[in-house]
Protein backbone atom coordinates (compact mmCIF):
# COMPACT_ATOMS: atom_id res chain seq x y z
CA UNK A 1 0.00 0.00 0.00
CA UNK A 2 1.57 3.46 -0.52
CA UNK A 3 3.78 5.05 1.64
CA UNK A 4 3.93 1.42 3.80
CA UNK A 5 7.16 -0.95 2.25
CA UNK A 6 8.18 -4.08 4.19
CA UNK A 7 9.54 -2.58 7.41
CA UNK A 8 6.09 -0.90 7.90
CA UNK A 9 3.92 -3.75 7.23
CA UNK A 10 5.89 -5.73 9.48
CA UNK A 11 5.53 -3.69 12.40
CA UNK A 12 1.70 -3.00 11.87
CA UNK A 13 1.29 -6.95 11.69
CA UNK A 14 3.12 -7.43 14.89
CA UNK A 15 1.16 -4.78 16.04
CA UNK A 16 -2.05 -5.85 15.40
CA UNK A 17 -0.91 -9.60 16.68
CA UNK A 18 -0.08 -7.81 20.25
CA UNK A 19 -3.02 -6.24 20.48
CA UNK A 20 -6.69 -7.18 21.91
CA UNK A 21 -8.13 -9.60 18.85
CA UNK A 22 -11.34 -7.54 19.43
CA UNK A 23 -9.27 -4.94 17.45
CA UNK A 24 -8.47 -7.15 14.63
CA UNK A 25 -12.14 -8.09 13.93
CA UNK A 26 -13.31 -4.85 13.85
CA UNK A 27 -10.80 -3.42 11.45
CA UNK A 28 -11.44 -7.06 9.34
CA UNK A 29 -15.29 -5.83 9.69
CA UNK A 30 -14.81 -2.24 8.83
CA UNK A 31 -12.80 -3.30 5.69
CA UNK A 32 -15.58 -5.38 4.42
CA UNK A 33 -17.93 -2.51 5.26
CA UNK A 34 -16.04 -0.32 2.94
CA UNK A 35 -15.76 -3.26 0.29
CA UNK A 36 -19.28 -3.53 0.43
CA UNK A 37 -21.67 -0.17 1.60
CA UNK A 38 -19.13 2.08 -0.92
CA UNK A 39 -19.96 2.43 -4.53
CA UNK A 40 -20.52 5.16 -7.02
CA UNK A 41 -23.07 7.22 -7.13
CA UNK A 42 -25.23 6.31 -10.41
CA UNK A 43 -24.88 10.38 -11.25
CA UNK A 44 -21.83 12.21 -10.78
CA UNK A 45 -19.85 8.93 -10.21
CA UNK A 46 -18.21 9.79 -6.89
CA UNK A 47 -17.94 7.36 -3.97
CA UNK A 48 -20.79 7.17 -1.61
CA UNK A 49 -22.90 4.84 0.65
CA UNK A 50 -25.95 5.83 -0.47
CA UNK A 51 -27.44 6.36 -4.44
CA UNK A 52 -27.60 8.99 -5.38
CA UNK A 53 -24.97 10.42 -3.18
CA UNK A 54 -25.64 13.46 -0.44
CA UNK A 55 -24.68 15.89 -3.03
CA UNK A 56 -26.27 15.45 -6.25
CA UNK A 57 -29.69 14.64 -4.06
CA UNK A 58 -28.73 18.30 -2.22
CA UNK A 59 -31.47 20.55 -3.53
CA UNK A 60 -30.02 23.67 -2.13
CA UNK A 61 -27.03 22.85 -5.07
CA UNK A 62 -27.46 24.45 -8.64
CA UNK A 63 -28.83 21.93 -11.17
CA UNK A 64 -27.09 24.09 -14.23
CA UNK A 65 -23.79 23.80 -13.39
CA UNK A 66 -21.67 20.42 -13.63
CA UNK A 67 -18.17 20.57 -12.47
CA UNK A 68 -15.74 17.98 -13.83
CA UNK A 69 -13.21 16.56 -11.60
CA UNK A 70 -10.46 13.62 -11.85
CA UNK A 71 -10.77 12.31 -8.29
CA UNK A 72 -13.15 12.31 -4.90
CA UNK A 73 -10.12 14.41 -3.33
CA UNK A 74 -10.42 17.04 -6.22
CA UNK A 75 -13.76 17.52 -5.89
CA UNK A 76 -13.36 17.99 -1.93
CA UNK A 77 -10.63 20.62 -2.39
CA UNK A 78 -12.85 22.62 -4.67
CA UNK A 79 -16.04 21.99 -1.73
CA UNK A 80 -14.13 23.05 0.91
CA UNK A 81 -13.77 26.49 -0.68
CA UNK A 82 -17.93 26.60 -0.11
CA UNK A 83 -17.59 29.25 -3.45
CA UNK A 84 -18.64 26.72 -5.95
CA UNK A 85 -22.50 25.70 -5.26
CA UNK A 86 -23.03 23.32 -8.64
CA UNK A 87 -22.76 19.60 -8.55
CA UNK A 88 -19.88 17.52 -10.04
CA UNK A 89 -19.16 14.71 -12.01
CA UNK A 90 -15.64 12.23 -10.82
CA UNK A 91 -13.52 10.88 -13.94
CA UNK A 92 -11.93 8.83 -11.60
CA UNK A 93 -8.14 9.50 -13.63
CA UNK A 94 -7.08 11.41 -16.35
CA UNK A 95 -6.22 10.25 -20.26
CA UNK A 96 -2.81 9.52 -20.05
CA UNK A 97 -1.53 7.77 -23.08
CA UNK A 98 1.72 6.83 -21.84
CA UNK A 99 0.22 5.06 -19.01
CA UNK A 100 -2.39 3.45 -21.60
CA UNK A 101 -5.39 5.16 -20.28
CA UNK A 102 -7.79 6.28 -22.97
CA UNK A 103 -11.41 7.78 -22.75
CA UNK A 104 -12.89 4.34 -22.15
CA UNK A 105 -10.86 3.97 -18.46
CA UNK A 106 -12.62 7.43 -17.54
CA UNK A 107 -16.23 8.26 -16.38
CA UNK A 108 -16.72 9.99 -19.68
CA UNK A 109 -19.52 8.19 -21.25
CA UNK A 110 -21.63 8.84 -18.21
CA UNK A 111 -21.04 12.44 -18.30
CA UNK A 112 -22.71 12.68 -21.89
CA UNK A 113 -25.44 10.20 -20.79
CA UNK A 114 -26.22 12.75 -17.57
CA UNK A 115 -26.33 15.85 -19.88
CA UNK A 116 -28.41 14.42 -21.84
CA UNK A 117 -30.64 13.27 -19.09
CA UNK A 118 -30.33 16.44 -17.81
CA UNK A 119 -31.60 19.30 -19.71
CA UNK A 120 -30.97 21.62 -17.40
CA UNK A 121 -27.39 21.80 -17.50
CA UNK A 122 -26.12 25.03 -18.89
CA UNK A 123 -22.49 24.61 -18.22
CA UNK A 124 -19.70 22.28 -17.37
CA UNK A 125 -16.48 23.47 -15.85
CA UNK A 126 -13.64 21.06 -16.57
CA UNK A 127 -11.31 21.59 -13.73
CA UNK A 128 -8.86 19.35 -13.91
CA UNK A 129 -5.46 20.73 -12.85
CA UNK A 130 -3.54 22.30 -15.04
CA UNK A 131 -0.45 19.45 -15.56
CA UNK A 132 0.14 17.49 -19.14
CA UNK A 133 -2.65 15.01 -18.36
CA UNK A 134 -4.92 17.60 -16.83
CA UNK A 135 -4.87 19.93 -19.92
CA UNK A 136 -5.10 17.06 -22.58
CA UNK A 137 -8.32 15.66 -20.45
CA UNK A 138 -9.54 18.86 -20.63
CA UNK A 139 -9.20 19.93 -24.34
CA UNK A 140 -10.65 16.06 -25.29
CA UNK A 141 -13.39 16.52 -23.27
CA UNK A 142 -14.21 20.46 -24.79
CA UNK A 143 -14.02 18.45 -28.19
CA UNK A 144 -16.68 16.08 -27.22
CA UNK A 145 -19.15 18.33 -24.95
CA UNK A 146 -19.23 21.12 -27.19
CA UNK A 147 -21.16 19.64 -29.97
CA UNK A 148 -24.18 18.93 -27.40
CA UNK A 149 -25.30 22.47 -27.32
CA UNK A 150 -23.60 22.75 -23.58
CA UNK A 151 -21.02 26.13 -22.35
CA UNK A 152 -17.22 24.47 -21.89
CA UNK A 153 -15.47 26.54 -19.76
CA UNK A 154 -11.78 25.77 -18.04
CA UNK A 155 -10.33 27.18 -14.71
CA UNK A 156 -8.27 29.69 -14.81
CA UNK A 157 -4.34 29.32 -14.49
CA UNK A 158 -2.37 32.00 -13.17
CA UNK A 159 -0.67 33.24 -10.84
CA UNK A 160 -1.40 31.48 -7.09
CA UNK A 161 -2.92 33.82 -4.55
CA UNK A 162 -0.25 35.35 -2.48
CA UNK A 163 2.16 34.13 -5.16
CA UNK A 164 5.34 36.22 -5.37
CA UNK A 165 5.98 36.98 -9.76
CA UNK A 166 9.82 36.53 -8.59
CA UNK A 167 9.46 32.86 -8.07
CA UNK A 168 7.10 31.94 -10.31
CA UNK A 169 7.77 29.87 -13.14
CA UNK A 170 8.19 30.82 -16.69
CA UNK A 171 5.29 28.58 -17.76
CA UNK A 172 2.96 29.72 -15.35
CA UNK A 173 4.30 34.01 -15.74
CA UNK A 174 3.31 33.10 -19.74
CA UNK A 175 0.13 31.92 -18.78
CA UNK A 176 -0.70 34.70 -16.19
CA UNK A 177 0.37 37.89 -18.74
CA UNK A 178 -1.39 35.88 -21.82
CA UNK A 179 -4.86 35.28 -19.71
CA UNK A 180 -4.84 38.62 -18.49
CA UNK A 181 -8.21 40.40 -18.37
CA UNK A 182 -9.67 44.03 -18.65
CA UNK A 183 -10.01 45.75 -15.44
CA UNK B 1 22.91 44.01 4.50
CA UNK B 2 20.11 40.77 4.14
CA UNK B 3 21.41 37.71 4.50
CA UNK B 4 24.20 38.66 6.14
CA UNK B 5 24.53 38.48 9.68
CA UNK B 6 27.33 39.62 12.42
CA UNK B 7 29.02 36.36 11.80
CA UNK B 8 28.97 36.23 7.89
CA UNK B 9 29.65 39.64 8.21
CA UNK B 10 32.97 39.48 10.38
CA UNK B 11 33.82 36.16 7.93
CA UNK B 12 33.94 38.12 4.81
CA UNK B 13 35.77 40.97 6.26
CA UNK B 14 38.62 39.00 7.24
CA UNK B 15 38.60 37.20 4.15
CA UNK B 16 38.98 40.49 2.28
CA UNK B 17 42.04 41.72 5.11
CA UNK B 18 44.12 38.10 4.77
CA UNK B 19 43.37 38.40 0.71
CA UNK B 20 45.50 40.74 -2.01
CA UNK B 21 45.46 43.82 -1.31
CA UNK B 22 44.05 44.71 -4.91
CA UNK B 23 41.01 42.52 -4.36
CA UNK B 24 39.40 45.06 -1.76
CA UNK B 25 40.53 47.99 -4.26
CA UNK B 26 38.48 46.46 -7.39
CA UNK B 27 35.65 46.14 -4.92
CA UNK B 28 35.50 49.31 -3.63
CA UNK B 29 36.01 50.30 -7.25
CA UNK B 30 33.21 48.23 -8.14
CA UNK B 31 30.96 49.90 -5.12
CA UNK B 32 31.63 53.46 -6.45
CA UNK B 33 30.65 52.78 -10.11
CA UNK B 34 27.76 50.94 -9.32
CA UNK B 35 26.84 54.20 -7.46
CA UNK B 36 27.86 56.50 -10.35
CA UNK B 37 26.73 54.71 -13.57
CA UNK B 38 23.79 52.94 -12.32
CA UNK B 39 20.36 55.23 -11.98
CA UNK B 40 16.85 54.87 -12.69
CA UNK B 41 15.53 55.17 -16.85
CA UNK B 42 13.84 58.55 -17.52
CA UNK B 43 11.11 56.57 -19.76
CA UNK B 44 10.62 53.27 -17.31
CA UNK B 45 12.41 54.07 -14.45
CA UNK B 46 14.09 50.61 -14.29
CA UNK B 47 17.72 50.57 -13.11
CA UNK B 48 19.93 51.31 -16.04
CA UNK B 49 23.39 52.85 -17.17
CA UNK B 50 22.72 54.41 -20.28
CA UNK B 51 19.46 56.84 -20.32
CA UNK B 52 17.15 55.73 -21.85
CA UNK B 53 17.42 51.93 -21.05
CA UNK B 54 18.25 49.50 -23.72
CA UNK B 55 14.42 48.36 -23.21
CA UNK B 56 13.06 51.46 -23.95
CA UNK B 57 15.23 52.07 -26.81
CA UNK B 58 14.95 48.39 -28.37
CA UNK B 59 12.67 49.19 -31.47
CA UNK B 60 11.36 45.30 -32.00
CA UNK B 61 9.52 46.26 -29.16
CA UNK B 62 6.03 46.83 -29.26
CA UNK B 63 5.40 50.59 -28.31
CA UNK B 64 1.81 49.94 -27.60
CA UNK B 65 1.54 48.04 -24.64
CA UNK B 66 3.10 48.42 -21.20
CA UNK B 67 3.76 46.63 -18.49
CA UNK B 68 3.91 47.55 -14.93
CA UNK B 69 5.77 45.82 -12.43
CA UNK B 70 7.00 46.21 -8.62
CA UNK B 71 10.49 45.73 -9.18
CA UNK B 72 13.46 45.68 -11.69
CA UNK B 73 13.83 41.56 -10.56
CA UNK B 74 9.66 41.53 -11.38
CA UNK B 75 10.68 42.46 -14.61
CA UNK B 76 13.36 40.04 -15.31
CA UNK B 77 11.10 37.50 -14.21
CA UNK B 78 8.78 38.79 -16.53
CA UNK B 79 10.88 38.98 -19.85
CA UNK B 80 13.00 35.90 -19.27
CA UNK B 81 10.12 33.91 -21.06
CA UNK B 82 10.44 36.35 -23.89
CA UNK B 83 6.87 35.62 -24.27
CA UNK B 84 6.04 39.40 -24.03
CA UNK B 85 6.74 42.06 -26.40
CA UNK B 86 5.91 45.05 -25.01
CA UNK B 87 7.62 47.43 -22.78
CA UNK B 88 7.62 47.67 -18.87
CA UNK B 89 7.12 50.65 -15.79
CA UNK B 90 8.85 50.07 -12.66
CA UNK B 91 7.29 51.26 -9.48
CA UNK B 92 9.68 50.31 -7.00
CA UNK B 93 7.43 49.13 -4.18
CA UNK B 94 3.67 48.17 -3.55
CA UNK B 95 1.58 50.48 -1.65
CA UNK B 96 1.52 49.44 1.77
CA UNK B 97 -0.66 51.70 4.33
CA UNK B 98 0.99 49.59 7.29
CA UNK B 99 4.28 50.58 6.10
CA UNK B 100 3.83 53.84 5.42
CA UNK B 101 4.49 53.81 1.63
CA UNK B 102 1.78 55.45 -0.51
CA UNK B 103 1.23 56.58 -3.96
CA UNK B 104 4.02 59.21 -3.84
CA UNK B 105 6.53 57.01 -2.72
CA UNK B 106 6.14 54.74 -5.93
CA UNK B 107 6.30 55.93 -9.73
CA UNK B 108 2.95 56.37 -10.32
CA UNK B 109 3.43 60.04 -11.01
CA UNK B 110 6.09 59.25 -13.93
CA UNK B 111 3.69 56.33 -15.65
CA UNK B 112 0.84 59.48 -16.05
CA UNK B 113 3.53 61.42 -17.25
CA UNK B 114 4.54 58.86 -20.05
CA UNK B 115 1.37 57.94 -20.91
CA UNK B 116 0.35 61.73 -21.75
CA UNK B 117 3.80 62.00 -23.81
CA UNK B 118 3.15 58.30 -25.62
CA UNK B 119 -0.23 58.11 -27.44
CA UNK B 120 0.74 55.09 -28.88
CA UNK B 121 -0.28 53.16 -25.61
CA UNK B 122 -3.34 51.43 -25.75
CA UNK B 123 -2.85 48.43 -22.76
CA UNK B 124 -1.67 48.82 -19.25
CA UNK B 125 -0.62 45.29 -17.83
CA UNK B 126 -0.62 45.40 -14.22
CA UNK B 127 1.30 42.88 -13.41
CA UNK B 128 1.69 43.30 -9.62
CA UNK B 129 2.03 40.08 -7.51
CA UNK B 130 -1.56 38.30 -6.53
CA UNK B 131 -0.70 39.30 -2.69
CA UNK B 132 -2.57 41.97 -0.76
CA UNK B 133 -0.42 44.60 -1.49
CA UNK B 134 0.17 43.54 -5.05
CA UNK B 135 -3.77 43.92 -5.28
CA UNK B 136 -4.27 46.94 -3.66
CA UNK B 137 -1.65 48.72 -5.90
CA UNK B 138 -3.08 47.06 -9.04
CA UNK B 139 -7.07 48.32 -7.77
CA UNK B 140 -5.55 51.91 -6.83
CA UNK B 141 -3.70 52.07 -10.21
CA UNK B 142 -6.72 50.89 -11.84
CA UNK B 143 -9.10 53.51 -10.86
CA UNK B 144 -6.05 56.55 -11.98
CA UNK B 145 -5.30 55.27 -15.06
CA UNK B 146 -8.91 54.39 -16.70
CA UNK B 147 -10.03 57.77 -16.86
CA UNK B 148 -6.86 58.11 -18.96
CA UNK B 149 -8.53 56.18 -21.62
CA UNK B 150 -6.43 53.41 -22.00
CA UNK B 151 -7.26 49.71 -21.38
CA UNK B 152 -6.05 48.46 -18.03
CA UNK B 153 -5.78 44.93 -17.84
CA UNK B 154 -4.28 42.68 -14.95
CA UNK B 155 -2.52 39.27 -14.92
CA UNK B 156 -4.67 35.95 -14.04
CA UNK B 157 -4.97 34.61 -10.94
CA UNK B 158 -5.45 30.70 -10.76
CA UNK B 159 -4.13 28.11 -10.83
CA UNK B 160 0.15 27.60 -11.49
CA UNK B 161 1.00 25.26 -14.59
CA UNK B 162 1.55 21.90 -13.26
CA UNK B 163 0.06 22.59 -9.68
CA UNK B 164 -2.39 19.72 -8.21
CA UNK B 165 -6.00 21.37 -7.54
CA UNK B 166 -5.82 18.91 -4.19
CA UNK B 167 -2.74 20.18 -2.82
CA UNK B 168 -3.90 24.29 -3.96
CA UNK B 169 -5.16 26.46 -1.44
CA UNK B 170 -8.89 27.51 -1.01
CA UNK B 171 -8.01 31.65 -2.29
CA UNK B 172 -6.53 30.27 -5.38
CA UNK B 173 -9.19 27.73 -5.84
CA UNK B 174 -12.02 29.94 -5.70
CA UNK B 175 -9.99 32.17 -8.07
CA UNK B 176 -9.63 29.51 -10.58
CA UNK B 177 -13.15 28.75 -10.29
CA UNK B 178 -14.47 32.47 -10.60
CA UNK B 179 -12.17 33.53 -13.65
CA UNK B 180 -12.73 30.41 -15.73
CA UNK B 181 -12.82 30.79 -19.17
CA UNK B 182 -15.23 29.72 -22.17
CA UNK B 183 -13.06 27.12 -24.23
Amino acid sequence: MPGIGEKSATRLAFHLLRGPKQQSRDLAQALLDVTEKIRLCSVCMNMTETDPCPTCTDSRRQADVICVVASPSDQVAIDRGGHFRGRFHVLHGLLSPLEGIGPDDLRIAELVRRLAAEPLVTEVILATSPSVEGESTAMYMARLLKPLGVKVSRIATGLPVGGELEYSDQATIARAMANRAVM
